[in-house]
């Protein structure tokens, strides 16, 4: 079935915080309330309309089976320029091993090409290590380590 | 002396272009000629126009001794929240260890706290091993592998 990546809608926030919540980690720390999902709907609206921030959506025929997040960050480094940040990548779990990740980060890296960014950047949990080489694959190098602090 | 730590202003660019350069990575991509400045500047005013960068400056008596930069990312993920991400830390080369990339980091972390930031996150070079502890003094912990490529 041919797949379709495009600009996330508002309606399509459900399926993505379904997305979200559809492997290991991410079921340990979403909302799937009813009552929750106005909070994901408002951090739809803060993402859509900020220019530097894009969210994707994969689908497949009507389906939803795929998102991620792209932040162009402007730096002052190396002369000056953005580099695409990508975040939040996601296949639904009947669908991987497909090749769908593979089409959206190639969406992400021919469009932050367009825009002129000189790197794409994203980290990844170490317990995830099948997503390590899916990105060596695609030419991405783990050069850094990624360290989080909880507020 | 004592450190100030404030929003960077245009004035400041040339010292950031410095820092960035003051360091063994640092020296082999920047640009330290007269005419490469503008693109530093061009790349200041874009950081500052935008309400999610945030470019600072630590000053002890009117001179620059530290540099960096924090992006507020707008999540779906979690219920929605901005995450900030920290990068472009730098501290001049005869001020280390004294504690000023500590206070501009408990300066990062106090305004992404403000801002109601549930996480913070960064990536470091593999082969910043000093870094890395100073970090984890910090309270973030290596939980992640830093992808990057080239484009």
């Amino acid at each position: 079935m041919s797949l379709k990546i495009r600009l996330a809608s508002i309606e399509d926030v459900p399926a993505i915080r379904a997305l979200l919540a559809d492997d290991e980690l991410g079921q340990r720390r979403e909302d799937l309330s009813e009552n929750g999902l106005k909070h994901y709907e408002t951090a739809f609206a803060a993402i859509a309309a900020d220019a530097r921030n894009r969210l994707y959506v994969a689908l497949e025929g009507g389906r939803v089976v795929g998102t991620y997040q792209v932040t162009y960050i402007p730096y002052l480094s190396r002369g000056g320029n953005e580099r695409a940040h990508i975040e939040a990548v996601r296949v639904a779990s009947d669908r991987r091993g497909e090749g769908i990740g593979r089409a959206m980060m190639l969406h992400a890296l021919d469009e932050a090409k367009a825009r002129g960014c000189l790197m794409a950047q994203l980290t990844s949990d170490k317990s995830r290590k099948e997503a390590h080489r899916f990105y060596e694959d695609l030419g991405f190098t783990a050069t850094h380590w990624g360290f989080k602090k909880t507020l």
